[in-house]
């Protein structure tokens, strides 16, 4: 098979070679319907242009750059594999920089690394995504960037967000527990470096708060996304004389990791102990038993942050665009059950 | 900090600014000693040459491919790891494509996407870096690549290799089953577009025949290196009349499959049924009990790839450069023990 032309994208546009032109180098005066057109036509013929000249031009690599800084692969490849559908389409090259979040001259880091490879813009994952005074750096050194950030709302900052309401269901999976009639209920921390730990943590507090169980900090136990604290924290909690009969981690790995030390006390999950997770990773359908947890549809947050941030890089009139929010939803499996009558 | 130069790196390597200059455009007639104290100095201190210029020479953009197709998050992510790890070190970026590889038109595929990317070359990861058709037209293309493959021995075919001997670390883990008494033992295969799987199975065989033990074909069942693929190798398996009392899944992902077919059969691992995998992937150390596997040194193997690719690039004398050996080792854990004793 031939490799399809511009000619052929404007045919099948019903447009003019100018338009399609325009339209292939970001040249404002193109009406946002035609533009549309020549984009699904592009996308119909899997047309590729020639990145040189446009590259030339710019003086930017057709690449955009993915900055993460998070120990859980799941959630990475799910962000990487969202990005790289939208960069697919568009015939942009995706770069990768997992950094270290906690480095002071971060910003520095990255405004040399979009030079140094000329990127045309970035996707910000938490915790960088988060930290309000990177961001405007970013910014004021010229970079178009969208980020990924925990929210119950639209932050409107100004800047390219997609925020996920990661409170919200973690009320929900607190409600869960407590339905099922479990009141001593401990909850595993994330990093504090990250948005969502925050969020998830309010979100336990508050259905508890609602459904009038006192909060008892004995329960809480801080700690990393990690299976290691996980295992650590239950370890922690499940030697309390008065021991909670459920556990959320704040995320899959650290319920992992409750699982883990729940088994090596020779315990019966989910009848001595209930554990739920967050994030709906592999490993929560995989685990026996698999794991109550919140689908956090990330490749599909990852594919709207491309998107958004290539309109960035177009620089469509920005009153135009406006922010996008997901709620991650429940889902409940074999690791959470109705605690044991207590004996009289 | 002000941002070291080209003159720092020439007092520090205690050679001429030209020679630098030499260097760093990958230019010959500079002594392979001299370039290695240059390249030391480079790195230590941190400095980043100025693409642009060398950029414009040779219509190359700063950045390398890696080419993979595997639904291991643990394995890709320590794969890009191991190559960013090198690239940080040289002031590329890594450019990432997953692709199908059971695409018919791959080959063009990548042969585009290096143009469109203008990448200075490719690692390939398995199954694309074993299809010789394929490493091939990469080459004749002009491609600069190095290949991670599976082989107990360099190929020796004239192409930048990295090859893992698979077959002796899956030699060990048989050897360890049938040591601790196992003579009914379970083969799970892994994909067999992947190298890897076909020399797992071989050293799975060779022990067999080594100890004496006659192979039984109902105990091998064909699937892919999935979690999915292990459960339902695993129920096959212990639905037989004469079960076998331990199962060799080729990776850790086929394992954690047979680990939940046995829980959820009501089975005791390890004294029902001995399970080993092969990757030493976290999940390895994190079930119950943790997995018997083989440490597959994944993100050290990259790095080697890599740096092995940097050489290509540079174009230094082939013959100076050999191919490198990789051997995974057999790490045991609670998931092996002897079979239970038979009833008279």
């Amino acid at each position: 098979m031939r490799r399809p032309t511009i000619k052929d994208v404007a045919e099948r546009a019903q447009v003019s070679l100018k338009t399609v032109s325009r339209v292939i180098n970001d040249e404002p005066s193109v009406q946002a319907r035609t533009r549309e057109r020549v984009q699904e036509a592009i996308a119909g013929l899997g047309y590729q242009p020639d990145p040189s000249a446009r590259s030339l031009r710019s003086a930017q690599s057709y690449a955009i750059g993915l900055i993460y800084d998070n120990p859980n692969p799941y959630y990475v490849i799910a962000m990487q594999n969202g990005v790289l559908a939208v960069c697919r389409e568009t015939g942009y090259g995706l770069q990768i920089h997992p950094c270290d979040s906690s480095s002071p001259k971060l910003a520095s880091e990255i405004i040399r690394l979009v030079q140094h490879a000329r990127l045309a813009g970035l996707v910000l994952a938490p915790p960088m995504s988060e930290r309000q005074e990177l961001v405007s750096e970013l910014i004021a050194n010229g970079i178009r960037l969208v980020r990924v950030v925990s929210a119950a709302a639209d932050p409107q900052d100004g800047s390219a967000c997609i925020y996920v309401d990661d409170r919200d269901a973690a009320y929900e999976i607190t409600e869960h527990l407590i339905q099922l009639g479990h009141s001593r209920i401990g909850f595993l921390w994330g990093g504090k470096s990250h948005g969502s730990s925050w969020e998830r943590h309010k979100g336990y507090k508050e259905a508890l708060h609602d459904y009038g169980i006192a909060l008892d900090e004995a329960l809480v136990v801080e700690g990393d996304y990690s299976f290691d604290d996980g295992f650590r924290g239950a370890r922690r909690l499940l030697a309390l004389p008065d021991r909670p009969t459920a556990i959320f981690g704040s995320n899959d790995e650290i319920a992992a990791g409750v699982l883990a030390a729940a088994k090596s006390s020779g315990m019966n999950v989910p009848y001595d102990l209930s554990i739920a997770g967050f994030e709906d990773s592999p490993f929560s359908k995989q685990s026996w038993p698999a794991l109550t947890t919140a689908k956090q549809a990330t490749e599909e947050i990852a594919q709207h942050a491309a998107r958004r941030l290539l309109q960035e890089i177009q620089d469509r009139p920005r009153k135009a665009l406006s922010n996008e929010g997901f709620s991650p939803q429940l889902i409940v499996r074999g690791s959470t059950a109705p605690p044991r009558p207590k004996a009289r």
